[in-house]
């Protein structure tokens, strides 16, 4: 069975090189004239130095996260922490650094046409995509390995139990040190990039009428910083979280419910999955081709298509080899359901099936030309006021058909294998993870591509691919988004199964702190439940009001600035003088990283609140701990519930908006400078941020909750 | 015992003859110059043109469900249905036809002064308020003695059982009937409003430059309809149905935990408690006057807390009364907690603790010169898209002390009384829902009375008058919606513990389609429980959007008009030609009644389906009937969970916004007509179907899908 494992490693190797092929095959591309040299040197040299603080400040509370692990649970899961935050910031890292180099290549690749332009930014993506995936499952498989193999954990039967939480705990940890990661580059990159946008825009776009990406604008190369370190960063350490998290999560999962061969099996069953998926990405990434109808996000959707199929096919004999008696052998749940391999890869399917109506409603509410972004434009017409409330409408419908697919989904699963079905399900849906991160990564660089060609005044029709491109990078990046918490949403119930069934496991046993607890009911009639339901609901509102304040105030400096200079250097808008970019890049650098720091904190810190404050009003006894369980286990359910609405709502509200901004420029309702347009224009404003700071800092948020309260238990049971 | 009653009913009769007395009072003020009469009279129309429409569109709905009542429940609950539903009619539409006879009064009062205008305005708004209190406690009071007394039910020791069934079920319905007119007079009216505000405001203020309520505004007219069909008959009919379905649910659970003297005598305790506070809320008005420092809200506020210590003291002296055994004595209630009278009386000190702190917070939040309004105020600075975001921000972020506050008000009457400590806490706390609305229903009657004074040409300080109570107005709107959220949501939890004590009784007693049926555990870690919570989470949200874009649209219509008769009447705005006002309050009756229906029957569908489909899913057998009482139980708390959040966000962001704006045209951050004030405008246009639409009709949503379970459960012991 160890072969599985190896195997997944070798298929984590394979994504590196091609990862590592792409990028030489990127880099030996041009890199353009001087000019734009000039122009992408300055957004690496921003970008570089906005990350290397992140991670610095990143560090003091990982050292001190470490510390805590190290005392609380040991070695092997302090370690397994680091390994999880150093894999998943090198994941953004170094997809950021491809990403600030391909962008000046696509703009100069689009000279020659869109399938060059495409081809070149699509690559680009697929890097940073692979890379999310390949070191995903080398940091969970690779240490699984080490742990079990070469430190032998679990090899004597007479520790085996106390291994295995080791083993356990070690894994989660890598989850958590994952998560931390994400949640600040989210953030904190979220942070950046939307306050340069809007903070942009409102000066330039709408005061100074000047076009967006021009470079008499002084925060133009901070935006295009942001995109790289938002859209590109963020997404990835966000994605690579999900992903070794549900792996975790699942091979918990197994490790509990399961035994003997079974339990080997199905443990190893979330890597296979993951490793066959890498090689059908990167057979998938070869379908992305330009059609003769020229149709971009059709090329696009060809590679994840193939990429889907390919898994399909690649899920059913991968299941047959590996499960006991393969597919259609009967698979005994310990304790809880019986199904059939059948089952297993049915859920598979449904995992699929789900991403993909994720992917088709996001689409439908952010696609220009569909009921809702129509909608939008149209209210434009009449103001701002009726803009922002038909965007508000749209983005609160937008979660209900979301919330059916996710409940569906759970269904369907539930009754195929039981809870390990969802998890399943959930695996498979993010084996695709290394494809969409592509396309969402191809966002940022189509972004800049048209940036770098406004600002170096390329030839017009450069600027109409690239922005045909960047259309394209707006819808991916929505659809990336959907499925990233819709995944994120699915995830986190398998954490919370995880959460009961570790409960469930330190009770039984009567482990150290839990000799004197009881079983809690997770009962709704409990008002600890509904509290606990009500704490967990609100922290994404207090969490995604606070990012929304961050953003609103970084853009208000961001527009005293331009203001500033715009008055102060009046060459600037004569072309005679040379904006300071560096200023707002620096301004927005120490604005993030300063304005991430608090809420960043809060899904940590909450659950260990909670179950404190709990325990003490509860009567500080042995009941007290069976109320503190009950309402932290709420807690955990209550801000999936809540945070999953706010997400969508958010990200699928921003794309409409977003989008209904592009469909006015294209020349409906009035067009580029009519009032619409401008109506429209606040519309994208606002849901910038919800779009692209609040709505996808969400997301590491519920599982970062989640997982805290995992490693929570593990660290009272050493009590 | 039955003492109690009829003092009840008594009390009921005292606020409707002080409300008889005070309409005599305020009708025999001068109505003002024939102008003033003119405009008065076109506001009462349209007002009255508006109300009758709705009405009929709710009778033939109401007329289906009584059918179905009447099939399903038998014929009290029918008949309790009607009395609930002609009741909450009652009180809206009396309610607001004194409002649009006290707005012309309250105009020309203010000739002589701020005191009597204050007066005027507050008196009239107390009509409303004690219409409420007192038609909601002789509804249910009085069919209570009806059903007990008159028609015997539950004299016959044989039948006790079935006839406490008989007449828990008709109390249900009678709060059903109130709920029902409470959703439609809630979004129909919202709709009304604001589509008629927002769009009025966007063509008079924003496009053509005239002031608020200038009577060359077309919509004007209908904006001041608006004021009285949406704040006015909405608020009203909205909390004489958490009123009357708190007292039902208070004395359902007290009939399910007691037994004897304790049940006889508990049951009454919330008919007692709100009769007590009707006299205190009536000596309470006496307090309401103007102090030397001319501090209006300050004159409001000795009102409430008049009401509020005097309910306290007699409340103690109550229980004590009341009680066997007195305060002191320990009261045990079945099977679950037990309690003191003491603690019983802490339960209420609790309930009004709880208003303090939400009015306290709302003020916070909504209240110029503090932090959130100042920062939204700010944000207008830099523009319309900076001012949405940072008004969304608060939005979101003002949720989370009223969700803290109201944890902490469940844990401190659980720990004190168990569930019923919740239900006394709430019941108290809406035991002033009579002083309460008395400062809602102030609003519009000071809103119509400065437009009146602004149409008809009043001097200058008459308008200066209104408007400082119309500033107050604001104010006040805000702190009742939250209340009536807060009150709404702990409401909703009695409901749910009725829910859960409901089917236990069913199921224990093996009553008909029960006999088959285990009890649910409403475990968070059954998935059909998770499925529950995510389909009642989307129900706010899918509602909260299409409310949204019914007033978008409306507006939308709105402004077309408007622009319409500005073009094709150029004398308009020279002012030598009369708009035609009509056409505008026509268009909006018809849009309002149209939009409202769908999403009013959202709520009253949705549980029944989702039972039946999960009864289905989950393989249509006994223990599907197990899964589909939990996944139904969830969808209850699911619906409270995001419908809390959603409702506090969008009240509290309306406030901040409108306040906002006003901080803006007092001077502030360049003043009225600066780009600050355009974009300040554009947020309170966008708060206004935040605050007056979707956010306050999500109350009355929470609570018809728990009365509609309620009701579910009852028409399937009949099987």
């Amino acid at each position: 069975m160890e072969l599985y494992i190896y195997a997944a490693l070798a298929c984590g190797l394979a994504a590196l090189v091609y990862g590592w092929l792409t990028v030489r095959s990127v880099l030996s591309k041009s890199a353009g004239n001087a000019r734009m040299q000039e122009i992408a040197g300055a957004i690496q040299e921003g970008a570089r130095a906005y990350l290397n603080r992140q991670y610095t400040t990143i560090a003091i509370v990982g050292v001190v996260i470490f510390v805590l692990a190290l005392i609380l649970l040991g070695w092997q899961p302090a370690v397994g922490f680091l390994i999880g935050a150093v894999l998943s910031g090198a994941a953004g890292y170094v997809g950021m650094n491809v990403s600030v180099r391909a962008n000046v290549r696509t703009a100069e690749a689009a000279r020659q046409g869109l399938a060059a332009g495409l081809s070149l930014a699509f690559r680009s993506g697929a890097v940073t995509g692979l890379l999310v995936v390949g070191l995903g499952l080398i940091g969970v498989a690779g240490y699984y390995l080490i742990l079990t193999q070469v430190l032998g954990l679990g090899a004597d039967a007479a520790n085996a139990e106390a291994d295995a939480r080791i083993v356990q705990n070690s894994l989660v940890s890598l989850g958590f040190g994952a998560s931390l990661i994400s949640i600040f580059a989210r953030l904190g990159g979220g942070i950046f990039t939307k306050g340069a946008d809007v903070g942009g825009d409102m000066v330039g776009k709408v005061e100074a009428g000047i076009p967006e990406d021009d470079p008499r604008n002084p925060a133009t190369i901070a935006d295009n910083v942001g995109d790289n370190v938002g859209d590109c960063a963020g997404m990835a350490a966000d994605l690579f979280e999900t992903y070794a998290v549900t792996t975790v999560a699942t091979m918990v999962l197994a490790s509990i419910y399961f035994t003997g061969d079974q339990k080997t099996a199905l443990m190893l069953l979330p890597l296979a999955i993951n490793g066959m998926a890498i090689i059908t990405s990167i057979i998938g990434t070869f379908f992305v081709k330009l059609g003769k109808s020229n149709n971009i996000m059709g090329a696009l959707y060809k590679g994840v298509l193939a990429t889907g199929i390919l898994s399909l096919i690649g899920l059913y004999f991968l299941m047959n080899a590996i499960l006991p008696g393969g597919v259609s052998a009967d698979l005994v749940a310990a304790g809880t359901k019986t199904f059939t391999g059948t089952s297993l890869f049915l859920c598979g399917v449904v995992g699929l099936a789900v991403t993909g109506l994720l992917i088709w409603i996001t689409e439908y509410y952010t696609g220009t030309g569909k009921r809702p972004v129509t909608s939008i434009a149209k209210a434009s017409v009449t103001g701002h006021g009726t803009n922002v409330i038909q965007g508000l409408a749209i983005s609160m419908e937008s979660t209900a058909p979301v919330a059916l697919v996710i409940c569906v989904g759970i269904i369907a699963t539930y009754l195929l294998a039981g809870l390990f079905g969802i998890a399943i399900a959930v695996s498979t849906m993010l084996s695709l993870a290394g494809m969409i991160v592509a396309l969402d990564a191809f966002g940022p660089v189509t972004d800049n591509a048209g940036g770098i060609a406004e600002m170096s005044g390329l030839e017009g029709d450069v600027r109409k691919t690239t922005d045909a491109l960047d259309a394209v990078g707006n819808t991916t990046k929505a659809v990336t988004k959907g499925y990233a918490i819709g995944s994120a949403g699915l995830g986190a119930l398998v954490l919370f199964a995880a959460y009961t069934e570790d409960l469930k496991y330190f009770i039984t046993q009567k482990v150290g702190y839990f000799a004197d607890v009881t079983q809690p009911t997770f009962g709704l009639n409990d008002p600890w439940v509904v509290v606990g339901l009500f704490f967990g609901g609100l922290l994404p509102y207090l969490f995604g009001g606070i990012a929304m304040t961050a953003v609103g105030r970084a853009a208000g400096a961001v527009v005293e600035e331009v203001r500033r200079q715009f008055k102060e250097m009046p060459g600037i808008m004569e072309g005679t003088q040379k904006p300071d970019y560096g200023k707002a890049v620096d301004m927005l650098t120490k604005a993030a990283i300063k304005e991430m720091q608090i809420p960043s904190l809060l899904p940590v810190l909450s659950p260990i609140v909670l179950y404190f404050v709990v325990f003490y009003a509860a009567g500080g006894d042995s009941a007290a701990k069976v109320e503190a369980f009950n309402a932290l286990g709420a807690m955990l359910l209550g801000v999936i519930v809540t945070g999953l609405f706010v997400a969508i709502s958010m990200t699928s509200g921003g794309g409409a908006w977003d989008n209904a901004k592009k469909y006015i420029e294209d020349g409906h309702f009035g067009g580029k400078g009519s009032d619409a347009h401008k109506a429209a224009v606040t519309g994208d404003t606002v849901g910038d941020p919800y779009k692209d700071t609040a709505g996808p800092a969400v997301n590491p948020m519920i599982k970062i909750t989640n997982i805290v309260a995992l490693l929570l238990l593990a660290a009272l049971a050493n009590f």
